[in-house]
């Protein structure tokens, strides 16, 4: 039985685990997000473990994804300063002396819902999480897009709405992009509480909709995915999508023709269709594909 | 010696040639676009004269790019109403026996550039046509993307700026979306003459550079082309690039860290690598690729 390594690689924690080459789960653990020195011995203990052929790595971001450059397969220029500028992919090959892919979290993410959950079938999908950030994967022509360095729409600005009392937003780089308007600590920082807290009816939401479905408009108008997929602590709040999908085709105004906008986009925002797998499932298909691809 | 023919199939004018498998031009005519019933026949005479393998076309949209569509291969809602729904793939197919590829001008000029231009031996790139209109043709993965339906970057909103005397844009879709607020007939509303009547040093061209650094910031933050390049009648005013990047970098604010951004995007946003015939080759090389892939 071929067996494989798969990492969910946060900030604040990482998910390991163990599936076979049909994608059952083995054996799963997390571990908290300290230093590099203290948490690498014991993830890599743990793969260690087991005879795993290889290891896929879906990874908070930004990343070196481009092969050609000397610090590709390592963490960037992310805010928690202790793993800026790691090595993981060289860590673990060395560690392990398998192969190793890495990817955003967020393509790991879109990667499993274009294969097993709600874009399968389909070629290309946008998968954004809405929780302490705001980031998107994209998968198109059936792969994960890098491109320049790898998607980041999280960090496009948003239109503020006449009636928000926080209109100047709370990323340190854009200011009113959409994770400074509508992240988790955008909505708390606005309203005094987190979203959790705040009942349906509160008009958080409806400033919440607003936002999420400029960013879909935007994300349909400039590369036309053929499904939007939002999850994220943020989006628990299922009254969202209703108003999502309803302000989406408002800002659309009938420009773009298609089935999916006449039906109100009813089947083209959607939740994930692996709940809180996609994470980990995206990175054990890191794994299967190492293969593949580097 | 095996021939293809190429139709650049604009709302003016119909731009016709016959090329070899090298892409060595054999024959070219140019005619105006009237209605189907007037100008389809001129244009099947004129390929019937060559003994082509298959035709490709870039043409203006929106069209019904999707295999699965009952209205495949036809051109959608445009404005110029004699061809709104017109089956150009099939009619062609049926006048002259031979396969027929359809793409959007835009994603064939994209194409071409990526294959033989500005973005050669890269994996993605987006090209934006900023005149009549503004388009965004769009490859990744060394194809161009369709999805949903096809990119149409051009109508991504704007952020009016504080100085602009014309702050609601002409879209009669979005009012300031890009096209609204930057293509050629916006900036001749708001200046009250055609933009190549504008000298290098009036304010429209500040004001122009600021729109369409906020599309190229969009752009890169949304799906990380490799390369941006910028063609259509406006980029004649070549004083716009220097301040495009600028502005661009700006608008990124030290976020995504990549040489090309630490370089100022000298060599990232660039004038088209063929000119203005990225047009008809990229139609070619859809005829050359019609046994690939539909």
């Amino acid at each position: 039985m071929d067996l494989f390594g798969a990492l969910e690689a946060g900030g604040t924690k990482m998910v390991l685990a163990v599936l076979d080459s049909h994608g059952t789960l083995l054996e799963k653990t997390t571990l908290p997000t300290r230093t590099p020195e203290e948490t690498m011995p014991a993830m890599t203990d743990f793969f260690r473990g087991f005879p795993i052929r290889s290891l896929g790595i879906g990874c908070f971001g930004p990343l070196d994804l481009n092969p050609a450059s000397p610090g590709f397969g390592s963490i960037t220029a992310t805010p928690k300063l202790a793993w800026r500028g790691y090595p993981i992919v060289s860590a673990f090959r060395s560690a392990l002396g398998i192969p190793v892919r890495l990817d955003t979290d967020v393509n790991a993410a879109a990667l499993a819902e274009s294969v097993l959950g709600a874009a399968r079938g389909l070629e290309s999908c946008l998968y954004v999480t809405v929780g302490t950030g705001i980031g998107g994967g994209l998968i198109i022509h059936g792969k994960p897009v890098h491109g320049l360095t790898h998607p980041e729409i999280g960090h496009i600005r948003a239109v503020p709405a006449a009636e928000d009392p926080m209109p100047g937003g709370i990323c340190p780089y854009h200011g009113c992009c959409m994770e400074g308007m509508a992240s988790g600590p955008a909505l708390e920082k606005r309203w005094g509480v987190p979203g959790r807290d705040l009942p349906e009816n509160h008009p958080a939401w409806d400033l919440e909709s607003t936002y999420l479905a400029q960013l879909c408009a935007s994300a349909m108008l400039s590369f036309s995915p053929e499904k939007i997929i939002l999850g994220g602590g943020v989006m628990q709040q299922k009254a969202l999508f209703p108003r999502i999908r309803e302000k989406t085709v408002s800002l659309l105004n009938g420009y773009i023709v298609h089935p999916a906008v006449e039906d109100g986009l009813r089947d083209y925002i959607v939740e994930p269709g692996l709940g809180t797998e996609s994470g980990i499932l995206g990175s054990w298909l890191l794994a299967v594909r190492t293969e593949e691809e580097s």
